[in-house]
């Protein structure tokens, strides 16, 4: 009965085939560039960093106090210390030029270089000033409170590992070793282009039957927020040249391209005969929900994508199917979700046969369902997380412990 | 005994008073500022928002199909169809300007604005082009496959309340009102300053006696990911003037300053001198480990923080006071670790008395302590994460179930 100028959609795949599908039809970046180490937080190095230098690049004291030869306080005690006479002072960054001989000592300050002949540091607390002379009540063996040059990292040591996304932590291993320029992978360059023939730009004046672009703002900062660079387009009309056009130019200059708007099957015939005609429709429909539309083809190895039309079901998608393609693509590791086990307020009806993401506001360890409707965007940005219902679960019961994942 | 030139740390507080007394010290920002959408991502409302329009902004069609009045559709089977007349097609986009009379259909797309006189959309699937006309093999009743204007919001409706911070989804509902720039506080400057004679900028060539400044490139990363700005200043030498003209400067300017570098007592007395003249010192010395050395105080309201001089314990201190202290400036959520639980792989012994932060590296379920001595940066650097020992136990066994909180 169908009218042939409208298709339905194909059979849908279940959602761990699509992901899969999707993960494997996109490739890590190969590109580099250098970026200054304070704009290399959350960057994946493009190299293995080796360590030209010692970290401490010097034999230096670990505490405030006096660097003696061990040997010379063997005998203190403390009713009974030993005297030492101190020949001089150390500061952190001074260059030591003294040397210590026995029956001396030198005051030195935490950080500083340890002198010649000195292989130990007694703290201050176990010392006195007495007539010029400084006595020592406690013994200390060779190499106490002495960090040794290299303690931390040694000269020609691999600090970090190509492919390591940057931490604070790992930030800091750069620094200690002088780095002022790190080589890091580039962020793939993703296409986000709104389509349909509705969709006006924020901050236009809305004709009759016209509607702002949600989707590619959402798109942007998802993009953003897993490695990758959104480049953001005008609205596409649906016209097949238009979008044979765009995909053509695309296609050269992006590592990804997501098509979003054109809600539905009518619009999304478009971009199949595109596709068809300029590459491969890979698959057309996944059962979740949010999200059955997603149209997912190649185009001379880029993979080009539309993107449910209705903003919920549009994010629900980017971030079950396309995050982790942008994650891999940027090579940042798997995300780790942070979740929370909540007791679910209310009975919630699903539908079998596709996996479904129910949003949920949180009252401490209570989850409150916010769902308005399918299009409805306000239903997510009112929720603190969501919860999944698998495919085969038809009904959770009211009072039923959910794990709920946590935006 | 002590030397009354380096004096000793005071009285240790716990962790927990420390972090209750930093949180009492700081303030929400309450500066304002204006930003386009798509760079408003992860910053946080400086205003109620409330729609100027419908969203969406017309009746439409949910689905593809034909728009009726449902009255006509009333005797349609599946084997006994009712037939229209169809007398126009509407796109996305369109302004429609025919009316729907009775036996009459217009063809609709999905998200196209319903005729006057419809008050449904027939699937296109349950349709057929038959001799010019529309058969209808399905009756529908008024409202089906129809979204009523207004239903995800409705003009004048609250959709999003200050302080929130902008999520993906809240992104996508100021753009579905056609938000273009976005009113948010500011982010909080955070003055970020390296003191120690013996410290140089990455970059520069080490002279002997000299270490690089890692510890400002490590907290401008942890100020940067949890919604403030570092403002970061040339390394200050450790003179009682050169730091006291520094605070003034910089409380007049920054929400919050921290120094760092200056390793142990020894220096900090530096700056107890200068809060203690210009100001207060609230604490010094935290039990905390690694982290013990910090210093903090207060000039004219701004909080002035010493932070630990080895780089871990700087870190360390960073993650588990500063990083509350700049969610609490910048109005952003607390943050909710992620965790895993795993099997300790070696005894670890700890100090009574000190809270102790225990960097591990994770194979599955295995963790394997990856800690080097309390300046080593690269202990930090190659950890997926920690786990907590608390003040009381001096004892982890191997094999123990520990709870990880990743990196």
């Amino acid at each position: 009965m169908p009218d042939k100028e409208q298709r339905p959609f194909g059979q849908l795949i279940p959602y761990e085939e699509a992901l899969s599908t999707v993960l494997k039809n996109v490739h890590p970046v190969k590109r580099k560039e250098s970026v200054d180490l304070d704009d290399a937080f959350q960057r994946v190095l493009a190299e293995d960093v080796t360590s030209d230098i010692f970290v401490p690049p010097f034999e230096r004291a670990a505490m405030d106090g006096f660097a003696v030869k061990a040997e010379d306080t063997f005998d203190a005690g403390k009713f009974d210390p030993v005297t030492l006479e101190q020949t001089g002072t150390l500061h952190a960054g001074d260059a030591p030029d003294e040397e210590v001989g026995n029956g001396e000592c030198i005051q030195i300050a935490t950080g500083a270089p340890l002198p010649e002949g000195a292989d130990a540091v007694v703290k201050v607390e176990e010392t006195e000033k007495k007539d010029g002379q400084i006595a020592i009540y406690d013994p200390v063996h060779p190499g106490e409170n002495v960090s040794p040059k290299g303690e931390d990292i040694e000269e020609g040591e691999r600090i970090l590992d190509k492919d390591m996304s940057l931490t604070s932590a790992r930030i800091g291993s750069l620094a200690a070793i002088g780095v002022q320029k790190v080589k890091v992978y580039e962020k793939p360059k993703i296409g986000v282009i709104p389509t349909g023939d509705e969709v006006v730009p924020v901050g236009d004046e809305l004709e009759p039957g016209q509607i702002y672009d949600v989707n590619s703002h959402t798109l942007s900062s998802v993009v953003r927020n897993n490695g990758c660079e959104p480049v953001n387009k005008k609205v596409v009309q649906d016209s097949i040249e238009g979008l044979k056009k765009e995909i053509e130019n695309e296609v050269e200059e992006m590592d990804m391209v997501l098509f979003s708007g054109g809600s539905s099957v009518g619009d999304k015939d478009i971009l199949i005969d595109a596709l068809d005609s300029m590459g491969e429709v890979i698959f057309h429909g996944v059962k979740l929900k949010p999200g059955k539309p997603t149209l997912f083809g190649k185009v001379k190895d880029t993979l080009v994508i539309g993107m449910p039309g209705y903003p919920t079901s549009c994010l629900n998608t980017a971030q079950r199917l396309i995050k982790p393609a942008l994650r891999k693509m940027s090579r940042l590791p798997k995300s780790v979700e942070r979740t929370t086990k909540a007791k679910l307020q209310k009975r919630i009806t699903s539908s079998l046969g596709r996996q479904q993401y129910m949003t949920v506001k949180l009252d401490e360890d209570k989850a409150m369902p916010v769902y308005k409707q399918s299009g409805a965007i306000t239903s997510m940005s009112r929720a603190d997380g969501y919860f999944e219902i698998p495919e085969n679960v038809e009904l959770v019961e009211k009072g039923e412990e959910i794990n709920v994942t946590l935006y």
